[in-house]
């Protein structure tokens, strides 16, 4: 299909993402998801064909990360470029800010030029998407009250409870390898923790596997070890979407078993729910000692389940031996990356480049966050690019 | 009144801005500071009006902060990128400029391609200030030695005597309060010093305001308790700008007092001066155990005047008991931001929104010094964006 | 002669750069060489005469150095704002990457929407290069695989055996100079060690000018004290190249002696052959007393040649007392960047500014080299911006 007939395509969708932050998947209607798809899927289209969806010709994207990153970083830095925005850093470590009224202040003090505000912060169970939410209020009244000409949209790059641009990116890909979202209907899906020799991993991912998957008619099944349960709240909500949706939610706790018939498996590493907690308060109160401790008990634990890897042995029990692998990157590779870990060499190969394009995805879902935020009518706007048609390169 | 007619009005003053730095307030005439604050009045409203200012195609504008700072360097990036330019930072830790022969190279190694430099600099006193017209000789005489095929022009974010950047922003939002320029005439200000709980505040927000408000026929109050001067030579010029423009300038010992009948009040802690010679001789030596000393003697001090502190009693003995309040941010607020500070939450909350909307300014004035720097003729500039109607967002 | 007979001229040359990264000047042929020249030439007088020869609506520059850096820091930056590109640093304190398989996940997960990486890489002798190519690898995989839209190119910041963007702007620098690359044939260059009181400055600088310098038929002499070998291959290179431009190529050991009727000198500091392969090997096992041992070794060895200064007495020798002295920048010059060293301050002086313009030349040579990597026909794109004629300032 070409660009023309997917646009008006999307014209047929009425889309309610204009002005709205983007913070958790399950805020978002099936209509405003598959919305922000289809503009993703445009603006990557375009891009390859070599026109430019330019829209800004000047203004800041903000970037706000609270934990280190490289691919989520560049993924926003290229998202913002692409629609013409310039990336500022809010290195919290030249900066200081924090809660409360440092907050309100701050934010309104880097927004009076910016379009967009990306902001990373998982490190602490209950505290990031929290954070986010407090930066919006502070927004929404400095704009009310006349500080802000505009109201700069929030892209939340990973919190404690969803990774959205990670999960769009990921169905993104989905999308591309089975044809359409309707196609993923009736496919078997597994997010399965795996073991990892190291501890604290968040649980956004898994979380916002689950929780957007179940949207779309899959069948979930949720695998892990005892003991390492996500948040219930988020569970509990993917499990009310598989209900809707017409798929199913289930959890168990062998990875060998979940993966039988698996069209689909995602096997990575996540600390427990409660340790995160505990994890949290020991953070929260400076506790060194305490953190030592925990890292100590939980490697330990860990370490009962190195049978958690996903090998070829895995593979073979899967559908016809040969379930799309997907991972969020990097992957702990047995042998490579570390001695023991996620994912045997074999297995990653055999799925490496893929990894590789279902990364290649996120830029242009960030993209289509900020596209539909700033354009009620996204179809038109896109059509207007098409109708201008501006090299991105070239003369 | 629409923007034709704004730049109509200003393409009736003569602007001697073009290529020259801008490094003091009380360097320029009062007319290029009036032109100054109606460019960044129409960029604020082009801007509003979705009408992108946009001049550079290509340039870069250098962030060279030798000090902390969150908002300034916001409004730096800001200002640059409405205006064209991409920001890049100058940042010493990796680059290890100094004085001497390596300011004069550096200088000219990271201008080849730069429109602007922008230098923060006002940890020691007597030094600042002196830096940054190092700087502009090294880029003037590599300007006229055809190493550098434009000569940037120098923004003073701050230094050790002046903060004209904060001043100006300051100034125009006195403008848009009272109306006009001319409405500020005979206004009583009170630039009072005021408590904090922390020491080695830098002189130049105070210094600035009374140099620059008392160009305009304002009654200046200086406030502080006896031992915490300004730098004298600044003081002297205050004093007679306000006798030249037809205002007054005093000096007085209690906050309480200075207070009455106010119509513009700037609450906020400094260190003295004489203390401030002493931290520089000690920071240049690295002495150690006498900077913690002379930090333990300040706040001893300080500890004497913590009824210096503005709230709902000083606001009520001010004109309709409803002073303007005013603060470059972040205030110290007493049991918010410290246990006892500078102003009551109370007294900051009813300013609260004015003192972010007072910090909006920044960024235009900054892009208004730029602009002026490069457009012998702001206003057929303006007036040329105007014709162009590019929007800034959208197509 | 105007840019369009420069631009004419230039398109009689067939240009072989499109699609190929800039690793090392010798993997290119002498007309690739000439060519970047011209179109380094050209851009910097459009730039010059205000013409913008952006060509990039978006798209990332990616600037990894895994070493400290301003001047080339700022001159890829330059490059790339010019062209239009926004500049993301991979900053490997953040994002830890490193060789094997990690390289080649990184390479593709910062490239989705990057148009060039540029790379510095000098520490460990044996290493830079290779790294380079290990990236560009991974790149070509990705490209080829469908991951990436585009195959970045890669730029060449300076690596273990050459450093061709400066290489390059030193031959710009001559052409300036001396009228033209055919004007210096038969001159005579030395590129000679000099003493430094520093220890372990990487050997590119030198291999890459005997190297390059070699191909225009000069008359090259390389001069150091025994035992500062450069890499052997590299002096190989040049001294085949010499022979086959008709050029010469001479190593002594005495700096006075190889100054006689020099038209160009070149004296700079670099630790000796052998001891950057001892030192490489120590930095990789971390063996800090070993790293310690070497230097005092090295640093003693050094004193016994501090007469190796370039001098005013050593000018004399030189053709009409008056050879063009060069240096990469910043130069150990006695005292005034340390007590003795590489260069007499009043030799600098006389050359001071030449120095500066030297260094002027590099962000054009990089932009050359982004914008040759990208048009295959780099005449038929110049000669489109020239009648484009969009400003780079102004309306």
């Amino acid at each position: 299909m070409n660009l023309k007939d997917k646009i008006e395509i999307l014209g047929k969708m009425k889309s309610d993402l204009a002005g709205k932050d983007f913070l958790l998947t399950w805020e978002k209607s099936e209509k405003d998801l598959r919305i922000i798809i289809e503009v993703a899927t445009i603006l990557k289209e375009m891009r390859a064909q070599n026109i430019s969806p330019r829209v800004f010709d000047s203004g800041l994207a903000i970037s706000n990360f609270r934990d280190n990153s490289t691919r989520t970083r560049f993924s926003f830095a290229s998202a913002s470029n692409l629609l013409g925005l310039a990336v500022q850093d809010l290195d919290e470590e030249k900066s200081q800010i924090a809660h409360g009224e440092t907050i309100r202040e701050t934010a309104n003090m880097i927004s009076f030029m910016s379009d967009f505000i990306g902001i990373r912060d998982d490190i602490f169970l209950g505290e990031g998407n929290e954070y986010m939410r407090e930066v919006g209020a502070a927004l929404d009244e400095g704009f009310l009250k006349g500080v802000l000409p505009v109201r700069p949209g929030i892209v939340n790059l990973q919190c404690d409870m969803d990774h959205p641009t990670q999960s769009m990116a990921d169905l993104m890909h989905l999308k591309e390898i089975f044809g359409s979202l309707e196609n993923l209907r009736g496919r078997k899906i597994v997010m399965s923790w795996a073991y990892s020799p190291s501890y604290g991993k968040p649980l956004s991912v898994p979380q916002g596997i689950i929780a957007l998957m179940s949207r779309f008619g899959m069948n979930i099944e949720l695998a892990y070890p005892e003991g390492y349960e996500l948040i219930p709240e988020i569970v509990e909500i993917a499990n009310k979407n598989a209900l809707q949706s017409g798929g199913s939610f289930s959890i168990s706790h062998s990875m060998s078993d979940a993966m039988k018939d698996a069209d689909i498996v995602y096997p990575k590493s996540w600390a427990p729910y409660n340790i995160m907690q505990q994890r949290t308060q020991l953070l929260i109160t400076g506790d060194k000692t305490g953190l030592k401790e925990l890292e100590k008990v939980c490697l330990a634990n860990n370490a009962k389940f190195m049978d958690w890897e996903y090998n070829e042995a895995k593979m073979k029990v899967t559908r016809n031996q040969n379930a799309l692998y997907m991972h969020c990157l990097p992957a702990d590779i047995s042998g490579v990356s570390c001695k023991q870990g996620e994912v045997s060499a074999n297995a990653f190969e055999h799925y490496r480049i893929k990894t590789y394009q279902e990364a290649g995805f996120k830029p242009y879902v960030i993209a289509a966050m900020m596209f539909t935020n700033r354009f009620g009518n996204p179809a038109e706007a896109l059509k207007s690019i098409l109708d201008r048609n501006r090299k991105r390169v070239g003369l």
